[in-house]
């Protein structure tokens, strides 16, 4: 394979993984939708689209490791190939949330409307500024908005734990209430990790394309050997 | 780097993702016994332990783009180390959890100890047998053992399951014990993702022995390129 050739096919993979993000972002925003409207035919088409998700998954995988074995990249090529193969498993897992999502919304939408001290699609939409920020430092090879993701995923756990709160409160003075707060609770739980995906593939971005490895505060560079 | 010093450094990859793994099974056991005698020695220890597991996923993953880097692996080697930096990072989020549990023992440890209807040290017990199974199943490269991790997670779900039927109506009848029920049901579902992070490391022996990705029940084989 030709130099130019195989910066085509690198490509190729960036354009698939981005793809790959379409279909799992599109997963939690159908199925935040279908919580504000409780909508069960939304709830449907999240499970049905998540086999999509995985084929997707895979295929992308089975680019990365045939683009790893053709061709002995060098550093910086081999760095973004794994943060893509990395990148990758988080997105599929991103997809799994919105199942989760969707299934809880399922199984509230047999229950009387409750006003929860919550506000999911307000979480959301900040968590899904994070995934897509955390796509575009991607795309753009840009750690500073990286890192912004890195702080936001801070906010989010703030929110998860205020919501904590009051939900527990809210079972407390309203046991009626109890088991739609545990669902609301777990959709805000379900969002929270949709946040640590994002900061996943911050992290990755990172590591690609300053070859050094943030995770966990160290700041150390690596020499590409 | 000669053929036998490349097998020598791949017996010292999985040496050292095996070091990882029994820090990360370590955390485990202490968070739970933290869990069980409400220790909160237990639980600095755990915080305490924590930069090291980290600092431990770095060095494997370096060691392991070292290795992709200085040799252009054959396909069956490349699925490995891609297998092993998959794994280090299941680990890692396995530690990430252990700390979770300490932090809501600690959160717990304020209150009067109460009779919950949920038995966390039998949960973790077969969620502790995931994580070894899953291990021994990539050390021996046995896809039966892999399979049968894969089984035992539809298992947790469903213990999972019964402990939020069973802590939601506990938290209906009995209002004052809502914010502990809440406790033990997130560490509950601690231990569920810790047993999802097992069923990632089954997967990944899977794909790395048989070359084939049987994630999502996919069954093709695929050829090594």
């Amino acid at each position: 394979m030709t130099r130019i050739r195989f910066h085509q096919e690198l490509d190729e993979l960036k354009h698939r993984i981005l793809a790959m993000a379409g279909m799992a972002e599109q997963a939690v925003d159908l199925a935040v939708q279908a919580y504000s409207q409780r909508d069960l035919a939304l709830c449907e088409r999240v499970l049905t689209n998540e086999p999509g998700i995985n084929r997707a998954e895979r295929e992308v995988d089975e680019f990365a490791i045939d683009l790893l074995a053709m061709q002995q990249p060098m550093a910086v090529d081999l760095r973004f190939i794994l943060a893509v193969i990395k990148i990758n498993a988080d997105l599929e897992r991103v997809g799994d949330q919105a199942v989760n999502i969707a299934q809880r919304v399922m199984h509230m939408a047999g229950m009387p409307a409750f006003e929860l001290p919550v506000d999911i699609p307000a979480m959301a939409s900040r968590v899904r500024a994070m995934v897509r920020d955390a796509l575009r430092s991607f795309i753009e090879g840009d750690t500073e908005l990286a890192k912004r993701v890195l702080e936001a995923d801070d906010e989010i756990d703030r929110i998860n734990h205020e919501a904590f709160a009051a939900l527990s409160a809210c079972m407390q003075a309203k046991p009626d209430c109890a088991v739609q707060a545990l669902d609301a609770l777990s959709i805000a739980r379900n969002l929270e990790r949709v946040a640590d995906h994002a900061t996943n593939i911050a992290e990755d971005v990172i590591f690609w394309v300053r070859g050094a490895d943030v995770r966990h505060g160290a700041g150390q560079t690596i020499a590409g050997s």
